[in-house]
């Protein structure tokens, strides 16, 4: 019997879990222990998952459907875009740099362009073998930087190991950056007084989430589970510049299930499946989980299953509110790329005063 | 009888603050109300604060001692200096912008100048009068991001209301900003995976301060109270970059004192005298007392005395360590912003590899 219990970078001593730590026992003594931390999007890796669980009451959480308001967002952005065709004669243009053939990579690049068409953004893309060199990808980057028909430009991640990420998405030019990457944006968001031009995608699909089923941000206390660049951290900050009192959680924090039941509002991003039992959660609390698991399920076609960095059906007895996985926050990341271009684009021709 | 408590933008309702709530309102119902929010230096105001404390017996916290630590900094960065004057042929240089003829501003810098000198860094300084236009500023900022002598620049805030701080303050190229507060540094700060070429001084003395006297500081649960962009900010990335759980308590937090009843380690930095009571504090935490505000004191031969945001008779019956105002964190700023300027020129002599 372990001791402690390991999960993407969390270690949880038995008397800091406390009540979830028999169950996360249960849950964490298979192959789940193997796993490395793996991000909210990832390609499939296989675990297992115990079936049963100790809540089997009806679940009387109110379900965010994030599909439903994605679409919303996007008949909205289509709704913008129209409008600027017709006062200025063009249209926003989102640049996609894609290089390796990853096929999780491929498939996201594919649904990006995709869901610019729909919408009626124009998208330009690059896909470059898995050799380019950095000074060649850089040429790219600025190649869309000069580019005035070019109002976002996005270099898929993660990139191949001999190219700095850092390098690349800091030549950006901080007015097209739609992932809002840019440590410039991760500093305006930090500060006070001050307003990104941009948002990074996923944790502005949260709060948007949050603000279209009329969840009060201001004066609550929320929790970010994950501190990660492109999710955990801007999350944070997110919902601190909306007047919450925010904790963030982390793999060095002894007693994430006792902090997490602070929470009036958690956000999990972290990227271990179900690491958030129901114990974990204060009664009403809203719950926004980013965390998209691949989980082994033989049941299934495909043999695996998808699930949430929050154990869904136990979360569901106690909060007021939560997003599904899939169909919650995912959606919401594409509708956001798509929203900022479109700001960028307003930017771009005057049809907005300042940054949003 | 309020039924209210407010104090520098906090506002206390009566169950949510506790215990607490009953001296805050004996201590608030004066003239303290009518302060509007101040920094956690600022120039003398005035307001009366009740002497007696529920507090009687001898206090058991150990003091920390800012004064002879930064003492001790200063004979480390006085030694560095001298070892760079033998192996280079040359010295840190420190530029100092002050606009204007505040008094508070000019006692600053001349103190810093003065500090400059102590350790063996030349010091550059131009004192302009309070209606130089916004681009006479730039054009001094110019000149010493272009000065190879210069590895600083400080531009003394608060500036001329006709200039923008943000415009100067961004102008200062990020390898010379000592003073941190960049949206590019403090980005990096809050990043993952990157390491900001300064960090602001006072934060960074906060944590100095903890390192030095043996505080561990990962693992631990950290609250901060304030979000200014010069101090509770900076502080409380930094305090999450050395792997503590921080949460951030401000002015729209409902139930400060609750939440910061959760912290192992405070530091207080939202320029409201006295705000943090002894029961607003966990048996055992470690106190930074960032605020220095001056309170009515018609004993005293200035009329007034200093005291902290934290109430420094309660909170030294309840913490293990607290810094003392004056006299605690005060010293520590100087003293980090000779350490950055060190550091700088240290990079741009190459005796460093990396950002510290």
């Amino acid at each position: 019997m372990a001791t402690s219990v390991r999960g993407g970078g969390f270690v949880l001593p038995p008397a800091a879990a406390g009540r979830s730590f028999s169950s996360q026992s249960n849950l964490l003594s298979n192959r789940l222990l193997l796993l490395p931390k793996i991000g909210p999007v990832c390609a499939p890796r296989f675990c297992k998952l115990r079936s049963s669980s100790p809540f089997a009451v009806e679940p009387s959480a109110t379900i965010i459907d994030g599909k439903a308001i994605a679409q919303q967002v996007r008949q909205e952005i289509a709704a913008e875009v129209s409008k600027m065709k017709e006062s200025v004669g063009k249209v926003p243009g989102l640049a996609v740099i894609l290089v390796g053939t990853r096929k999780d990579s491929e498939t996201y690049v594919r649904s990006k362009k995709k869901a610019c068409e729909e919408v009626g953004i124009d998208s330009y893309g690059v896909n470059l073998p898995e050799d380019t060199t950095q000074d060649e990808v850089l040429n790219f980057v600025k190649k869309f930087n000069d580019d005035p028909a070019v109002h976002g430009i996005l270099v898929q991640l993660p990139l191949p190991k001999h190219i700095s990420e850092e390098a690349i998405v800091g030549s950006v030019c901080i007015e097209k950056d739609v992932d809002g990457f840019h440590p410039m944006n991760i500093g305006a968001l930090a500060m006070q007084g001050r307003t990104p031009l941009f948002v990074s995608c996923t944790p502005k699909g949260c709060i948007e989430l949050l603000v279209r089923t009329g969840v009060v941000i201001k004066g609550k206390h929320a929790v970010v589970i994950g501190r990660s660049n492109i999710v955990g951290t801007p999350a944070a900050l997110l919902l601190q510049k909306q007047n919450a009192t925010v904790t963030v959680v982390h793999s060095k924090t002894p007693n994430p299930a006792e902090v997490t039941r602070n929470a009036d509002i958690v956000i999990a991003a972290v990227g271990v499946p179900e690491l958030v039992r129901g114990d974990w959660l204060k009664p009403g609390a809203v719950v926004i989980d980013v965390g998209i698991n691949p989980v082994e399920d033989l049941s299934t076609k495909k043999g695996y299953r998808l699930v949430g960095d929050v154990c869904y059906k136990e979360a569901c007895q106690v909060a007021s509110k939560i997003t599904p996985v899939p169909g919650g926050v995912g959606p919401m990341t594409i509708a956001m790329l798509l929203s900022n271009t479109l700001e960028s684009a307003k930017r771009a021709y005057g049809l907005v005063d300042a940054a949003p």
